[in-house]
């Protein structure tokens, strides 16, 4: 890897998301050789994925070179690697571009849509966890609709039309209500020969709610939003199998759709030799101590959606959320520092900002500590929230206007189909799937 | 298809450049039925494709959905379709998505990069004609960048670090001066583990002048400025074999880059059934007559860089530019209405509105008709007139704050790599280039 030796012990972390991202931020100055490796070269903001599958955002915009967050700090090292094991006893991490040894390790791999062994959804459905995932839904989306121009038979056509949703968490909430606002505001103007009101937008849940994680008062007003919105909620309802065009689910209800994102599940990304049964909790969760340390051992740690930290408040772990993943990024930092420094480490104490979601125009719902509230406040609070936590005063400014202009002028103007999906890829899908 | 028989006469057009933007505009108000046909669902600013490869600009802003600029007109109709034949006696356009007759048939297809047969050159160099292909190399130059930094074989690194842009055209000098400027501000910042002053661009030229349609005083202005950025510029220099690493030449001249970007010739895109010898003119254009009506048909006609209209002032056809296909589009509008009236039709009188091109900062060389000039001003004048160009407003103002915020930062940050190219794709390399 041509890193060179240094008398600073040497950090090494795994995955350059927001965990990740936050604890080297807060190493840059201090006196260890950070290397953070990744197999993307840049970090994503995840949260606005949807935006970018609608057509609202480009992807650029919530994407920002891990290189440039940590320009100017002479003991950083980015290495676009992908890793591939770790012997915890050598203390050396395997890669696709060589060996490194480490003293400390930082595993902030993330996590992965969990298809829970279904490979018909994972292969005929589509997933929405990183950016070319949600760019190759943005091109289905449009090359179905243009599909559907071109048949005569009428249950392809409002096949080709319409959309099923399986998971009633934020993801599948909000981009079933930018589909909802598509359908309504796009549509119309782009298929003026199409009878786009036959689309179909389902949105699936399992549960009894939608937003399991928020309030209530949320799930009940997100839900009315989404149906004011034109969206079919679907609860108590699972999918069971999806052969590209019919959705089958534990009841007698079926859906005939050519597009089925899976939101249903995420599990933790684990990485061999650090994978031993006794390690891993809920969904492939490294099981942490309060200090972020992987059972047993020392100078490994996990942070973010890959750890799982038992608390009274959350039994199974933190909410896979940035907030968590942020705040044990800095906890971990100063702890780092202070373990170097001989001294004994803070545990971690999570500070719950609250939760929110945007079900579309005007509309969002937000659980803060002491408040929740619901409309059109909520909104803005929403679009505040993800601007201050977006990277880069760039991305900033153009997803700001994005939002601007496509609040004024009812418009999403990103819908290009710049890499073809459907017909170009059909046979590489695995492998773009599980290359992204 | 599905497109509804009309009263209207049927208009096809084939390609949604600025050509066929331009004439579909002009006719869209008219009593005709105008069908668009596009291989992709958005029209894409070429002039500023090099700017997505360097990073500087996101795709999405010089792309605009194809469908939108054609909103609200009831008699328009886009289909999203390849192309395949035409038969021109029973007046049949054959696509992929099935036939369609015609009553005009407009051939608006551009150009695609020419490699003159040299198959290396074709799989192993890069093209810069599409977006997807400006994405790949924008992916290439940054893998290899981080390629770089994991050899310790000096000629290896410094290959990978180096470039070769054959053509001194305007795309050949604007991609130059911005991998230049890239050198000087960004690499040496992202890689400060790499010596970035070893980086050579070398400009490969075949005549005795870069930007050769323009006035000496801008070739020789174009040269200095390129200089001062530090670009090797080659003159009377011919490209003549690449294996991937080497580059061989019609001199002892050789090489060693990892990157070669072809942008020594187009040639125009023919279709088969319209593609008879006696049809063709330099470069598979399509000779037409003062009204853009192809040799020896009334009802065909071919606009932009795909027709070769002899004048005096151009006897092998207008400059494959922007400006000739827009100004032979709304030409060819006002005649086909015309024509549809019974009336003559008026011969095509090319304005001259003069060319440029950028170097970088400060730096772009302009000839207008009455007056050339070159530097800060000059530069100023491009960038209005190519923000004027752009189609949609978002994506001008998307373009403004990118370049205020590069010219003020001294950045471009979309240096992200979405799609790898090189490890993903070197198998589907020849399939991606073609499809695109």
């Amino acid at each position: 890897m041509n890193i060179p030796q240094s008398s600073f012990p040497r950090v090494v972390i795994i995955g350059g998301g927001f965990g990740g991202i936050a604890l080297a931020k807060k190493l840059s100055k201090k006196e260890m050789q950070v290397i953070l490796l990744d197999k993307h070269n840049y970090h994503n903001f995840q949260p606005l994925l949807y935006q970018v599958s609608t057509g609202g955002l480009e992807p650029d915009s919530i994407a920002y070179p891990i290189r440039k967050v940590l320009q100017g700090y002479p003991n950083f090292f980015f290495r676009l690697a992908k890793v591939i094991g770790i012997d915890t006893k050598k203390r050396w991490v395997k890669t696709n571009i060589g060996e490194i040894k480490f003293d400390y390790l930082i595993v902030a791999t993330g996590s992965e849509t969990n298809f829970f062994g279904n490979e018909n959804i994972e292969t005929k459905g589509m997933a929405m966890k990183s950016i070319p995932q949600s760019l190759n839904l943005r091109s289905l989306i449009l090359e179905n609709f243009e599909q559907a121009l071109l048949t005569d038979d009428l249950h392809e056509r409002d096949a080709l039309m319409s959309f099923v949703i399986v998971g009633g968490g934020p993801t599948g909430v909000e981009l079933a209500g930018a589909l909802a606002e598509i359908k309504k505001g796009i549509l119309p103007k782009d298929y003026p020969d199409l009878d786009t009101r036959r689309a179909q937008i389902n949105l699936v849940q399992s549960g009894d709610r939608i937003l399991p994680a928020m309030s209530e008062v949320a799930s009940r007003k997100a839900e009315q939003f989404l149906e004011k919105l034109g969206v079919n909620v679907w609860k108590d309802l699972r999918v069971l199998d999806y052969d590209g065009n019919m959705v089958t689910t534990n009841t007698d209800t079926v859906f005939e759709s050519a597009t089925l994102v899976w939101a249903a599940g995420v599990s933790a990304v684990s990485i061999k030799g650090l994978d031993a049964k006794e390690l891993l909790g809920r969904g492939n969760r490294l099981k942490v101590n309060d200090f972020h340390q992987v059972d047993g051992f020392e100078n490994i740690f996990a942070i973010g959606d890959v750890a799982q930290m038992e608390t009274k408040a959350f039994p199974n772990g933190h909410p896979m959320m940035a907030q968590p993943a942020i705040q044990q990024g800095r906890n971990l930092g100063d702890n780092l520092v202070r373990l170097v420094e001989g001294k004994p480490m803070k545990p971690f104490v999570y500070k719950d900002k609250g939760s929110m979601a945007t079900i579309g125009r005007n509309k969002a719902v937000v659980d803060l500590p002491r408040f929740r509230f619901q409309g059109v406040f909520a909104w803005f609070v929403w679009m505040f929230v993800h601007l201050y936590f977006l990277i880069g005063f760039r991305n900033r400014v153009v997803v700001f206007i994005n939002w601007v202009y496509n609040y004024i002028r009812f418009d999403r103007e990103a819908r290009l189909i710049i890499r073809p999906y459907k017909k170009q890829n059909q046979g590489l899908k695995n492998q773009l799937k599980k290359g992204s």
